[in-house]
């Protein structure tokens, strides 16, 4: 028999007050961001139907896919693809309890919501031809993926904010998705040599494979392999496309035995150091390449444009730049991608210099909502990691966000309850956080250590003789951490933290201390 | 085989611009007051262990209890209560898939949350007496109810803010209860007209079921019973408590058959109003009932000072009244419990004219982190229900909240995109939304009804020949749809709604039509 053990599940996490203060910050700013490009706030739920969402995670090859996927515990109707009951050879209709996941990200249930809206008007004849209509919309949320191996810093459950155009093959679109990520790191308070945004596109990857006769389950294998560049370095990379490699723990990591030549070229390919460069640069040496091919050649036009726009609206190289080892994870993508990669670097537990890695990523993805309507619906989007960004202000000091608790009344005397709840209310209407202490641990030590653990700047004690008189005591508990170092005399340090005010005047003394 | 029909799960929804708006006005007034009372924002995942929820739901009797569980798809060791690995006969340890649960509430998980802080520095020697520490902490998410059968207006994935304090006993943390909900829905902007918190204790109806020897299975069948009041009335409850009664549907509901004489005394205590009334007058009233029963003078005891504390900081009967038939449905409430109802009704879809029904709800749960950690640990907190709260703000018209989109920027001519961005730019650096329009869809028309679609209040058009002369065409989209009704003249309704202005001029016209 298992105990109740009080635990979350491994790779769950709980908020702190300070990071739910940095998530805030950073959904208002990249959410005014988004609402300023146009896109309004859709949301849609954490649970949706396993075969709405699709199966695109990167490490398709674990058990449950990288999904939280359950059966629902209530029967439905099996339907044909038109959406009609299925019957069994007796004219029964047939009941399944089809399969449940938590989202893994905020795009495919966005797929599923324009599909549906679009399926639903369909049988109104609203559907006059195959150009689908315009939806730009935002989304902030949690995301769950099921990842058997953990690495430092990640999570199961993690938030994005999110935003897409559903309806437009315009390249302008994409080139936007640069500026909007620029724009929202920007007003987050990130400086502009912290990151960069990398480019690529999926069609130059897809050329470049077909050049190199790499086709079908070889290509998802390949691109794996190379999205896992910036963990295992080029070496690992090339030791994974020929016979495989040893990783550090000792397990041994099965090759897939391409051939030396499209090693070679492959290799080639992804050292071509798309950070160091401006982008018209880079196209030229990309130009250079298997340019003959006409995917490749679409990709690098679309490139070609995006870099135009940027320029002509004052994106330049130095934050924007063309990496053509970029291949993002999920299968969805068939176009342009983009990925901001942190710059910094900080050290873990274990005294390791770690990178802090990918904090945004988005692309084209062309066939996503095809996949569910039938229907042709190009689209493009992106979404900021909100847990990660918040750890990068928290490491590298950016964030000027001081965190600070509430004033505490200390209580003395329970018959006094009354009066604390006055004094509380007086502060509250002043827009002063403030609460009584109502713990059942009750010596004044204990409550000084409570007000400590909140992080309260002040606290207030009140007793029966001191009501008779009409003040109370103020402490000071930021000067008087600031001090205690300092102060050797205990009654040096309460005359200087602590003082007694008229009742009359607790308001303004509050006030001052607070803006002090 | 089932095709794959773009569709949500029974029971979720998505939710609009609008929705969110209303969402975020009351996360953010009820947020804000939550803090002034000093509570600190605490986030919980999502996703628990089902063991560290518990089953206290109150449709229990139901398949799935109430609750969407599922089986890790992760193996994890088997421990016993004092969290040891648990080992077979032979000495391997066992592994097993635990249950996971979508948390149904805000409560369950922090109590999790709590227990397992005391839980980890209990093994350094922490918890030095039995008296826990105190723990105030608000919530903002959605939770998850399968309920098999959806009443209209019910959803299996909602929102609320939640707030507790976990490590008090003391009454006052009661009282506040119903000062914060008052408060809060104060400032969200419902009139006092409108609704009514509502208070009881467990205490009593646990005093009044002793009195009636009504114990063990049986008090949480009519306990049950009782809960259903607003939905089924007095006399679908006297059904209920004695042999049964049929439902509109002509479905039989099983009774409990209790006894008569039981079953009057619990109709006439039920049938005490409480609404009408002051709670001094309420008070007296229950007096006279079972007061030489110790459990029952004790919570009717911490009900008069609950009175007291109200009375004296102001909050009177009008809004705060006591009702002897609220029993709240969770199975974790051990005293006062409290619901805040609606007096507002609406008319549905088929022409019924319903209730609103409860919007807010809480209690005191001593017994809740004590199954977790074997110490008393005694809590209280309330939550508003935030999907039903926007409801009644969109129903009643209460809310000043409009909803307006971006500015849309028409695209006569894509070689002008490079003019259409740095118009949107301009715009945006004025902190204007505003998008470019990206379709596929082309024509003027279409990207008009598009630009209704998002509710935008002014189109952009600009064409080769304006650009040459150095002009802009603004259209005001409100203008234009009021007018709409009185023109007859097409060419008189767009001299009204339609102006070019110098380019140079486009911010302060736009910024005009914004403010008009």
């Amino acid at each position: 028999m298992r105990g109740i053990i009080p635990q979350k599940i491994k790779g769950f996490r709980d908020i702190t007050p300070l990071q739910n203060q940095l998530h805030q910050h950073i959904i208002e700013k990249a959410g005014q961001v988004y609402k300023n490009y146009g896109f309004e706030q859709w949301d849609t739920p954490v649970l949706e139907y396993a075969d709405c969402l699709g199966k695109y995670m990167p490490d398709a090859d674990s058990a449950a896919e990288g999904v939280y996927s359950f059966r629902n515990p209530e029967q439905e109707p099996v339907l044909d693809e038109k959406g009609n009951r299925v019957a069994d050879t007796d004219g029964n209709f047939l009941m399944e309890n089809h399969f449940l996941s938590l989202r893994y990200d905020l795009t495919a249930p966005l797929s599923r919501h324009y599909a549906e809206k679009l399926w639903n008007s369909s049988f109104s004849g609203q559907i006059s031809s195959f150009k689908p209509p315009l939806f730009r919309r935002y989304q902030y949320g949690t995301v769950y993926r099921f990842e058997a191996k953990l690495d430092p810093g990640r999570f199961r459950e993690f938030r994005q904010i999110d935003f897409d155009t559903v309806g437009t093959s315009d390249i302008a679109a994409d080139a936007e998705i640069c500026m909007i990520l620029s724009d929202a790191l920007n007003a987050i308070g990130l400086d502009k040599s912290s990151y960069v945004i990398k480019v690529n596109n999926r069609k130059i990857l897809s050329g470049l494979f077909h050049e190199l006769n790499i086709t079908g389950e070889k290509e998802a294998a390949v691109t794996r392999i190379i999205d896992k560049l910036d963990k295992i370095g080029i070496d690992g990379v090339k030791a994974e496309l020929a016979n495989g490699r040893k990783d550090p723990s000792g397990a041994f990591i099965q090759g897939i035995n391409l051939d030396i030549n499209s090693i070679d070229k492959l290799i080639g390919f992804l050292s071509i150091n798309g950070i160091s460069q401006p982008r018209g640069a880079m196209i030229d040496l990309l130009s250079n390449e298997f340019s003959n091919n006409e995917i490749y050649a679409a990709g690098l036009k679309e490139l070609q444009e995006i870099d135009s726009l940027l320029n002509s609206l004052g994106y330049g190289s130095d934050g924007i730049v063309f990496d053509p080892s970029l291949v993002r994870g999920m299968a969805y993508y068939t176009g342009p991608i983009f990925e901001v990669q942190s710059l910094l670097s900080y050290t873990d537990a274990k005294g390791n210099k770690r990178g802090v890695g990918s904090i945004c990523g988005g692309g084209r993805y062309d066939g996503l909502v095809k996949r569910l309507l039938g229907v042709d619906v190009p689209a493009t989007g992106a979404s900021i990691g909100v847990d990660r960004l918040a750890e990068i202000l928290t490491l590298s000091e950016i964030s000027k966000i001081e965190y600070s608790g509430p004033v505490l009344i200390t209580v003395f005397d329970n018959s006094l309850m009354t009066e604390y709840q006055k004094i509380a209310r007086e502060l509250r209407a002043n827009n002063i956080p403030v609460q009584v202490y109502y713990g059942v641990q009750k010596g004044l030590k204990k409550q000084l250590a409570y007000a400590d653990s909140i992080k309260s700047p002040i606290a207030i004690l009140l007793g029966e003789d001191e009501l008779k008189a009409g003040v109370v005591t103020i402490r000071n508990l930021n000067l008087g951490t600031r001090m205690s170092g300092d102060i050797q005399n205990k009654d040096e340090w309460k005359a200087k933290a602590q003082q007694q005010v008229p009742l009359a005047g607790l308001i303004s003394a509050v006030l001052d201390i607070l803006k002090s």
